[in-house]
């Protein structure tokens, strides 16, 4: 299928500069760009492809002033980046979806399958399960007993949702993430042997959550994990037992949050961050990569560095410092030597 | 099923303060108590929530005396948390249990399965594999050709067992959770190409042994990855090969373990640990979430954090420190202007 | 199959010191030797165990001069490692290979499946897809439409790898690995909820990688994410959307690289290290494990350490110091004490 530069422009309410008739049937990165293809500028740091780029339309935010001559047609639109979501969703809608009951599959004869609902070959569904309308279930997906799917929710190959936990609607849970697992606790008795708490509780996914491939979120030992509405959830995180995230927060892969820990609303983690349990952190709470946070957040709205993570600026300011230790031991050792000498 | 607060004290040995006829027949969170369920409290964080829990029963320390009026009506044990372990673990054997042959599963003629099984959907039992009596296979679980599973130990769904592997008696290996996967094994030549070390030993799990979900242990390149008796390992760990972990270790979640490195006995991992490869630490080390260990720790018994770590002390009052490097360079170029200016 | 010592080192091009009759029929770890195996010495760390390894036979290099009695036959070999290698590919070769359909498997009519494939039960080839000569596709794999998978190329049990991604000759894809789930693409709107950017790229692995358990390579928004040739990645590594990793490259246990990097030929990253979004690391760069790199590495054949990181003695000078912090402070306290008292 193939959309001019004008009807794209008309999709996006933006205002063509250059061929109005540029063809496109696919679209590309701009460092990747080939004739025929849509790309889209929004990042500064990427300028330069703009103007070597061998694309065909290129969509840009308004207020975008060329240094140099583009070869491409350019699409001025208010938000290129959220021009491009809407084109990319159009693109996603336009693909063909899955629907229906491949064989051989595993459904309860307790289970509830909603309309509309696919079920891939090698899924299982266990008994009372719960599949609402619209509900993608993947190959060898594992929906355990007495779990509810919500309306339109996907679950990927291989996700495995164990017995009791309850999805929202229009969740996506990628490949091989594990909802429901036991949470990790355990006593010693007085030889040192660990005896299991039996996690008794369940995981609750609210609305329009996604998680990501191989991410682990695991059950309560009484009550509910929950992750609220809207949250985004990355590859290979770790939510804890007890934990509750609360809603349209963003946690980017390899984050771990310990068990009984409160994470706000709003909040942002970058990669590989780790949050001690027990604790609590304010809404809009920013936390760059690697951080780890050993104590309460309680004034929200602040950026978090370091492992542990103070300030954001404060950290940066130290390691600053830090990197010239050596120098300042050297002048120290001077300063100490000449007042010794004294 | 409902239980008065009398026949749980006799359960446990303790004795009731408040109504004795107070029912229960369900469990909850103290910050989530409902109406006729029962709850514990054991961490001090959590007193407020004694006085204000909608709970009906609440298990307490024998020694606690509270500051305002009790609502609910308490047990009085020796030690809370072990109490409600003991009430978690008679709910979670009035649970029914799976048991039997799901079809369709794969099941090698030349395998032997114990009495007692259960072998969901989609579970693959390889050539030669042995699967011991009252074992738990979930569905869409992998046991390779020759693999053991000891008695009452339970695969989740989806967790795989490479060929040869070997888990013991009692164990529980969660969803995802991959055992004896290649060790990463390469030699550079010299033109840089990396040639595969071929992995031809195993990986063994003794008894009691709880493995997270998604986490992965990996073969050995000759004779075996080793993970003993009675030791837990959370979600997303990685054990790499030649790797032996002692007994009664607990290793908390997205620890790392490089290769051919001996963990002592009765070690406590916190949350992103890393530790390096061909190294060996003492029993009963303790080491803090994120902490990187470099070389041996032949000391038993200590506390370990940074990266790289060294005593929890020492770093504390280091990074107590660095918090104020900037003021501190300050004082330095301070003192080393006056130095000069003489 | 018993070989003896003469006979390998025929096979090796080594020459014998000791029984060049002494036999074989398995290996093992020098430091759990036992009669009748055979065993390497490379490290030098291990070498008192040459001198009381219970092994029949060592493999060492041709420099090695023994300063105790060795009870072992000994080969000596210009490359202990490299020899090890060879035999240890030569007892892989040995070992039955799987080949054939199992059932029950779900092979899409329109999928295309080579010579001399194994197919394992449960595993599922979606439409289009194409599964090239001797490829092995264990039982519980997934297959996406579209997808195609290279000769001689294994999948292992419960890998999953979406539609249309595209895995090259000669790589091996561990258990639970995931290639081309969505990158984690989300556009915040003016309420703060998150809106997705669907990823409509797909994932490119090229010939001869090697992808480690429950490792996760996420598919492009647009275009591809690509692993080039010869570069081997460990277990519960994250790559994200748009990342480039260059040819020979190895990527240790637990890495995570964030979107759009371009990681360069011939690199190597120790277990858990972090890089941003965003950035190009350079060719034949080391990072030390737990590392982070928030900035763009241009010159080629550095080593980096810390988080952040910078390089490699820079990064150890400074923690020197770091470990003296409160001593130092005491010094500048007593000096600006006694420059006050002035």
């Amino acid at each position: 299928m193939e959309f001019t530069a004008q009807q794209i422009a008309e999709m996006l309410g933006g205002f063509v500069v250059g061929d109005p008739q540029a063809t496109v049937n696919d679209v590309s990165k701009i460092e990747e760009g080939r004739p025929k293809t849509l790309t889209f500028f929004a990042n500064p740091k990427y300028e330069h492809y703009v103007y070597s780029t061998e694309a065909s339309i290129v969509i840009v935010n308004a207020d975008f002033n060329p240094s140099q001559p583009v070869k491409a047609t350019m699409i001025k639109v208010a938000n290129a980046y959220e021009s491009l979501a809407k084109l990319l969703a159009l693109y996603q809608q336009m693909q063909p979806q899955k629907v229906g009951i491949e064989q051989p599959s595993f459904i309860s004869q307790s289970a509830t399958v909603g309309k509309d609902v696919y079920v891939g070959a090698f899924a299982y569904i266990g008994e009372k399960a719960k599949v609402a309308d619209n509900a993608k279930i993947y190959p060898q997906a594992y929906i355990g007993d007495g779990v509810t799917i919500g309306e339109g929710t996907i679950i990927y190959p291989g996700a495995k949702i164990y017995k009791g936990c309850k999805i929202g609607n229009r969740c996506i849970i990628h490949a091989g993430a594990v909802i429901g697992a036991d949470g990790f606790g355990f006593a010693p008795n007085k030889e040192g042997v660990y005896q299991k708490i039996e996690q008794v509780g369940i995981a609750v996914i609210e609305d329009d959550v996604e998680i990501g491939a191989n991410t682990c979120i695991d059950r309560s030992t009484m009550g509910a994990t929950r992750v609220e509405h809207g949250t985004k959830i990355d590859d290979l995180v770790m939510i804890a037992h007890n934990v509750i995230v609360g809603h349209d927060t963003v946690i980017a892969s390899q984050s771990g949050i310990a068990g009984s820990t409160k994470i706000g609303n709003n909040c942002v983690m970058g990669g590989q961050v780790g949050v001690a349990g027990h604790i609590e952190i304010a809404d809009r709470t920013t936390i760059a990569a690697q951080s780890g946070i050993q104590g309460s957040v309680r004034k929200s709205g602040q950026t978090l560095f370091g492992s542990p993570a103070f300030d954001y600026m404060g950290f940066t300011r130290s390691f600053v410092v830090f990197r010239h230790l050596p120098e300042l031991k050297r002048q120290i050792d001077l300063l100490m030597q000449e007042r010794n000498q004294k």
